[in-house]
């Protein structure tokens, strides 16, 4: 017997991949491979190496690739597609869907060729309708195909709970449900500050501004940056899901699930709660919602059905 | 300018105080005095020798010295008392009662002397009588004297219910409150698992029974162990609230508190939520508890006053 | 597919054996096995409750259980020894090395049969001895039997330079050869901090006392202790060879292995520095030694070769 | 008496500041205020923002803001300054190093103001001159000016020994003296490998290779990215060095110090071994060089020397 690293590939080099690929190498998760397209191989091999470069500094035994062949990415237990364009200004949102699904299909036939036994974490956008594309273009069982958001967005939830009670983030539980979007579902009565319900803490008012922050929380960063989207929390959220499932860990994350007639929906991929372990997702959690709350995930999963509808499969 | 380590100071060298020191040390908070009486000074050295010695395989920067000599204490910004004795066969309560509060008070007035600005951790036993003679004894505002026993029961909770669900335990989230003993209070509807409300994915016959295994967590290992009691989880749970304060972390930490009308209570101390930071207990969360929440409370109030009546202050 | 949890299995649940447990867990290597004798099952399965019900607290997803049936060990990835008696006043030496090598035989005949593929790692003392008897009781390839005593004596070399020269234990480096007792041989030339040959910065003098502290480092904290021998370094060194091999870090380790050929000496089990991955032991170095350190390493192989004459293989 | 975290301030937010300022709160080393220029303010803040709604995933309580005022920043710890341009075609080295050094003095001056007792660290280019530049500027004593280049420079060389040999890299030792240039001295009979010298393991071919791609290293990811330089192992060194402060952990590590007669050399920034800690720069090691170690380290005194004396102080 001989024990292996366990190995996980990165599409896309860019800002969320490389941070991503890095978060990976920090944590000893296994070995990593960075995969562009060959235009970009160079840079893409120059920003593994610089990583690889912190390995003795940091002290971590992880070996980090860049590369432009999938072959490198052979018989990877995990791979996250984060390849994808931005949308550009003049661009139609079903040209970006159209483009971006293009995109992840090709990853997919290099990931259903090479590594046929991986679980796969898509975060391409628009993220729902990618996870979509990639579950019919990878053909796998509907358990390691995963769509992030959940995560993302609940942090970026509970980062805006943790400032306004001063209160360490490690004791905020937030909750958000459906797509990542506008209408995405915050749960207030499901978030809690160290077990104690936040409406008993916070102004209606304040919830509602914190609630509504969380929604365009990715427009923020967007404006603030002026060019370009996050990457830090994205990747963060990324290597939460690797980690759960190379760890076996069974937590409980809200994903983009594959939905089979689960509050009600069918053939569709929405954010739902789930227990994530070595066989990817291993459950989903169906909440008993309010009348409102139902309400609310019914648009949120009208809105992904309608991209998801742009989507050819 | 000189940046220096912080300093915290465990007193007791049995096994909760010695792992204490371990787990301070390995997550370098600072360096460590592992303080005993002069009878085990050698022991106490020798403990701290060995974990002193484990550290270039860990990789932690701080020092462990074993003492018998307050003096080496000096200064130290924590103190943890762990000292006391178990109850022996024939012993009555109010005997060891007595016998802990005078070793209890003996360490404090060092405490008072070496360490006059230090934040003070309390985990002898009974813990709730013993943390009301540290506070008359030290004579330290009431911020800076501090009771452990709900991070603990807190904990053995959350085991129990991520054992019940097959859920990793960064996702449970149990609240307990009240004395450290068969009348602790765990509240149930503030417990959660990725906060999904536990009475959602447990049966009400299994989580009384997961509550009524908490209430005699202690117990449970003391059987088990045949000789001596629980010290990984009990210095799991000092660690936490020395971690919380050297870092200012503002977390929310059940613990024994000094309580001055909060929850009706006056000149009592008891186990209920509040924020540890930089300040020690810098605000105490007063929940709205129903009748019956109320009532245990009221009854596990009365218990520890029963015993805090013994001590002589 | 699906990705599972490493397995680790300690036997002996003593403080050496408990606290290794602890230690792997915290660090999320896997799920652990505790086993002891029947007659300690109950203390056993208190040690791995206890420890459980710490992993809240400190974050970790792993499973520990206590036991007295090997079954439970079943599968696992990795087995560590630390089972045995310690020398008993008016017990012969011979005495002891065949009550432990019968012990060590007897777990061997329960590894063989539940644990086939593992990796054995054997602390049990005389360590050499007990390795070599393992070796035999086991008939594994002899990569996959591996004896700890290098990584503890270099620990205890390493701290006391640290300690000499007041710097981070991060930065020191030294390095011991042969069996695990007082002719024990530390490669002064090979040791550094922070590169910087220890002999330009310690005198003579001292570096000799550090070294001859350290031949007699078990035994100084056996007189501290008064009653028992060192837990915490111990432990750590298991630990430390364990993560090696886990995630095949390709470490460069000392460790007792058996040697065919190595450094001149056929069919002994001996401290010699290797890489340790994921097939075990995967080299041997071979140092250039002066003539006296091999005179030195020749006297440390001729005693454990006396201890080892005393097992019946 | 109250426990506050420390305060790290990160001058300059392109890809090294914000990499800095994350590794900075992923350690929990304190709180982190970012810095960059009025025009820049928005993408800084966006920045810090992405990074804090990493918090919540990865667990650590580090506030991280971003701004272009310097009163934010008021009472830091550490300082690093990343801040500069970087040479663009057709420009002149000296009309770099002036434009740079304009650039670091102007930061120095709000330092100064600001951080009147912090210690700062500096990564801008050409470092060397840059810290020279800074010392002046602040005013501070020398063991509280320090410029990174020996950290990166070592981790390069490490790295290229651990894939040499393919072994782990927290067992690899290198040793760099002297500039951040292609005249760095790597010092070969300082370097080992689990303490075993390299040059008993690599060919003298090999090692000679090794130590030119080591000297060329920054211009080897420079070529690969194709637009820009590192930023990975350049943000983890600062990282380090940093903690080795705020920690006090007395650590070995080369940087640019300045000298008064160490190795022969006065009024001079120069990369040298050093123990890091609670006050800065608080030893220098002096090395016995051989002749030719000692002509290469002059070489390169000189060519610091060179660019020093271009900056106007």
């Amino acid at each position: 017997m001989t024990i292996q690293r366990k190995k996980i590939t990165v599409v896309g080099a860019g800002f969320t991949g490389a941070t991503t690929a890095l978060m990976i190498a920090q944590k000893e998760l296994g070995d990593v491979v960075l995969v562009d397209i060959p235009q970009l191989e160079n840079p893409t091999k120059g920003k593994a190496l610089d990583m690889l470069e912190a390995s003795p500094i940091q002290g971590f035994d992880s070996n980090i690739v860049g590369t432009s062949d999938y072959e490198d990415a052979a018989d990877s237990d995990i791979v996250i597609i984060t390849a994808g364009i931005a949308r550009k200004p003049g661009m139609s949102r079903d040209d970006l869907v159209n483009t971006n699904a293009g995109i992840v299909k090709s990853v997919c036939e290099n990931i259903k060729r090479y590594c046929p036994d991986s679980i796969v974490i898509i975060l391409s956008n628009p993220v729902d309708a990618m996870t979509y594309a990639a579950y019919h273009a990878l053909g796998f069982p509907k358990n390691r195909v995963i769509g992030q958001s959940g995560v993302l967005d609940t942090a970026r939830y509970c980062t805006f709970i943790s400032q306004e009670l001063n209160v360490s983030v490690e004791d905020v539980r937030g909750f958000v449900l459906g797509g990542h979007g506008d209408d995405m579902v915050p749960l207030v009565r499901y978030s809690s500050v160290g077990g104690i319900p936040i409406d008993s803490l916070i102004s209606k008012d304040r919830i509602e501004s914190i609630v509504q922050r969380t929604r365009v929380g990715g427009g923020e960063i967007v404006n603030l940056l002026g060019n370009g989207s996050a990457y830090y929390a994205p990747a963060a959220s990324l290597v939460q899901m690797t980690e759960a499932i190379l760890k076996d860990k069974k937590r409980i994350i809200p994903v983009i699930a594959y939905l089979e007639g689960e509050y009600g929906y069918h053939d569709l991929f929405l954010g739902v709660p789930t227990i994530l372990g070595g066989n990817g997702i291993e459950r989903i959690f169906e909440l008993d919602l309010t009348t409102e709350e139902k309400a609310a995930l019914d648009q949120s999963a009208e809105s992904v059905r309608n991209v998801m509808s742009v989507v050819t499969v």
